[in-house]
């Protein structure tokens, strides 16, 4: 499979502007590995990630030790005319370092963004947090440093052979699944409250 | 975050349904923690992911390191009336154990549960892969065996002073990417060679 690996910063920002999520990796306490799902946001030269105060992982992580995060897209397939050739269409980077706790206004800072991230422009719509919930969340940065990136998309290589002979060939392009959002108003709404502009911009597509 | 967590194997095979994509993560030569995006799929209680033999991580895992694997999708957002009740709808599940190189008919058996889980029906259209093609592809299986699963979706959750705001609430709800699919033809493809039905499938929404 053809890939073409990457060491220009805007592709691997390019690939936070597609992908919420990211699998960080590290050692747990027994020594075995383990790996985490969770939503990040880059911050300019951060990544950020935050959950419960009462997050085992994110406790541990928030010690220093080693991690490696994985962001990847899977965007399509390319069908060639064996299951040799074909492939996936996607681009995958994996940032090496360690997390610590943000505080204060960087505490908040990272906060907004990731809500913002997600719904844009929502942190404008809702109450700031209160000291209450802030003090109940984890908010940990990583800086961005040591990674690499790698992406295929490319149409099917097939060799002459299977090129003269009768099977299609081509390549499938997924969309955004925002690009099929739905969007159900809570059952306590209260009436008269339209939907925000934060809404309708995750319906346009991010 | 309310979060349920599920023992039950029908939620586990119903994640590796809607999603191809799998973490494994691993310790690596050097003893730092390692984590690669592969694609997957489900053949009955064996978990399957190939690659190149040149692969240097499938030679690692093969050796029966542990691993952990994880499986997440993100389907939408809990739009709570205030940043910190809003969260993610999602499902994870990940399994702890060792991958072992498949060989013979299971390994052929596997590359074709590969190739119909991205495009249903493809084995079906194509040549068989010959001698050469399976002596240079790595076909792993990991037993499931240990592994959890936890899912969030619910409406928001916020308290009585929020609902009595002005601020809306509601669920958003991502479709799958493979709603929006585009299909291009290569452009090498010789004319008169139809769409086949297994693309047909896949626009269809697997």
């Amino acid at each position: 499979m053809p890939e073409r690996m990457s060491r220009d910063r805007a592709d691997l920002d390019a690939l936070f502007e597609s992908t919420v999520l990211a699998h960080i990796a590290f050692i747990d306490e027994d020594g075995s590995p383990a790996v985490v799902p969770t939503a990040v946001a880059r911050l300019g030269d951060t990544v950020v990630a935050h959950g419960s105060t009462g997050s085992r992982w994110m406790r541990l992580i928030a010690s220093g030790i080693p991690t490696a995060v994985s962001l990847a897209a899977v965007d399509g397939v390319v069908v060639a005319r064996s299951a040799f050739e074909s492939s996936l269409v996607y681009t995958s980077g994996v940032l090496f370092g360690s997390w610590a706790a943000l505080e204060g206004d960087a505490k908040e800072q990272a906060l907004r963004a990731m809500t913002d991230r997600l719904i844009p422009g929502r942190t404008a719509e809702v109450r700031a947090s209160t000291k209450r919930e802030l003090a109940a969340t984890t908010v940990l940065g990583m800086p961005i440093g040591e990674w690499s990136l790698r992406s295929s998309d490319h149409w099917p290589e097939d060799p002459d052979e299977d090129i003269a002979g009768d099977a299609w060939a081509g390549v499938l392009r997924y969309g955004p699944s925002a690009a099929t959002v739905r969007v159900h108003p809570a059952p306590d709404l209260r009436s008269g409250i339209p939907e925000p502009a934060s809404i309708g911009r995750v319906r346009g597509v991010r």
